[in-house]
């Protein structure tokens, strides 16, 4: 499989012999298997360790590897200890994807070496498969904001919208929402991370929506903002302005870019507006099987873009006593520019 | 406040001056705070650090405590490493809930005492307000599972029932499902940990769902067995065994008693019924803010109860061919005996 040879290419590189995988999204892109629980020891002979639950389904989608799935759940890290002390090689490990108690029970925890960002940096770039589904992810963020003016009414809670959403993305296929749905009205709409509340909706005020249904693995993550009625002219602004960073940080991106720049395009245009101090988060970041995956798209990740990358641009302001407006759109990194995954009106929808 | 002081005592005891608590349900505990980032240096002076994100939040939740919230989001662990730098005391640390990289960052961390489970053992009897919670979400369940009916009917996939649920859940006060949400039918019921799929339910097949509403935190948990139209009397043996299991398992809860005991009682049932090799994971855990807490009810956990206490009782067989059912409910710990938080008759529902 292509993406072990890859990683064993890296491992190689490394002088490491059997590359300890725990964190279990690195297992189901390196396997196939998609089940909660499992420890892959990658190697030339790799072996997924399960526990007996997924046992069946371990052996069906992780094509050629050996599974080791008789234990009961507890026993999952012993059982794969076990397996570890029998092999002779140099063993990688990621220090971020360990607790200290599991790295603490290795063999020899100071004769490890440490590969951490060895598997996000091959996930960076995404494959075919890969594509399909966060196309496919996207498509179905963009079905269920077509149908949010229905659902937003004045007199209903957050709350209920959020319930929309969850019954519409389950019957259109989604599996769940990767991060909790952000939907922020009024005065809450300054939160940069206002998740859904009990809080009644009026005519006259700013929502933010903030969406990221998950297709087989792959997430979406989509944003736009919404006035219950006409907004005023300071909000136009307001949001005006984050469109034109949004707008100018995707005319930015393509492979060669370096991550950081993206992020000072937009945080350039929004200081142009006196705007940049209410721009506190990063302007994006790497998507996939995780919801925050590398590069970030910040002042601090200098990261070069590939060509098939696929990063969020989310530039946001948050202005106590005027309201917050947010754009968030998925773009793929191309040779030559990018190519957004969802492409509906990013202006403010006056409903 | 309570909660803290039973720490230090702890910690005292131990000889620690400083515990270094990074669990967010266990910061949640100790301060009141409810965001979703932050460490806490407990000691007689207690710091929370948060990012600017939870700065306001942190200092209006966190009553009695210093709150350093100004960095940014990827700086938190690095301000909270300069104050304890700045610290001239015993560290203690939960190598649990550290990452190894966490853990070397630690200015010496082969001098820190290892706290596992000190903040553990303090939650797992609960005070009057989680109890308040913990009714809360119970009874949401149980208003949940009584409309249970009118949705299951053969023809619906078992997402739209998880819809109907999510749905309906959000109307009432829930804050979201603490796992997901499970939803098993036909030859799916044999799966322990069966999560709601495409799959179209018929007649004659058992279903089995699993909810966990979560309110103001705190966890629910409940398990009730339906099937669409009349079950085999092959079926109906299973359940009744796993219903005397249940029942016995029950009755033999209250202060006193060791955890494993219990599991004994129901595992015990079912091998005189022959069903011992069906029942293939715990008896049950307790809950709280997160969704397995300890004790574990398991042959491998010797907990003294003690009065307080929450814990699942959730026995199960999974027979394939046959079906699965499970039965499972929160109960309350006392000196005499307990009582059960959730209490719809778990008989086998033939709908």
């Amino acid at each position: 499989m292509n993406r072990r040879h890859a990683a064993l290419r890296e491992m190689n590189a490394r002088g490491v012999d059997t590359l300890l995988v725990s964190k279990i999204t690195h297992v189901r892109y390196l396997t196939g298997f998609t089940g909660t629980a499992g420890v892959l020891l990658l190697g030339p002979e790799p072996v997924l360790v399960v526990d007996f639950r997924y046992a069946a389904q371990a052996a069906q989608q992780a094509e050629g590897i050996t599974v080791d799935g008789g234990c009961a759940p507890p026993r999952l890290w012993a059982t794969m200890l076990d397996r570890l002390r029998a092999d002779q090689g140099r063993i990688g490990i990621d220090p971020r994807n360990l607790t200290a108690e599991q790295y603490l029970s290795l063999p020899e925890p100071g004769a490890t070496v440490d590969c951490a960002g060895l598997v996000e940096r091959l996930r960076a770039v995404k494959d075919a498969d890969e594509l399909r589904a966060l196309r496919d992810a996207a498509d179905l963020a963009e079905t269920l904001v077509a149908r949010l003016p229905e659902w937003l009414r004045p007199g209903r809670a957050e709350n209920e919208i959020a319930g929309e959403i969850e019954y519409a993305q389950r019957h259109l296929g989604a599996e769940r929402s990767a991060a909790p749905i952000l939907v922020s009205s009024g005065e809450r709409s300054t939160l940069p991370h206002g998740a859904a509340s009990d809080r009644v909706m009026r005519a006259g005020e700013p929502v933010v929506v903030d969406l990221s249904p998950v297709v087989r693995g792959y997430r979406a993550d989509i944003t736009r903002t919404f006035h219950l009625g006409p907004a005023p002219a300071a909000f136009h602004r307001l949001h005006s302005a984050v469109r034109e960073a949004h707008g100018r940080a995707m005319a930015t991106v393509r492979a060669g870019v370096r991550a950081s720049a993206v992020d000072a395009v937009a945080r350039g245009v929004l200081a142009g507006h006196g705007l940049d101090g209410y721009f506190k988060h990063s302007l994006g970041h790497g998507i996939g099987l995780d919801q925050h995956e590398p590069p970030l798209l910040s002042p601090h990740d200098d990261t070069v873009l590939e060509a098939g990358m696929v990063v969020m641009i989310e530039p946001g302001v948050y202005v106590p006593g005027v309201g917050g407006t947010r754009i968030e759109d998925a773009v793929l990194v191309t040779e030559t520019g990018c190519t957004p995954l969802t492409t509906s009106d990013p202006g403010l929808r006056e409903l």
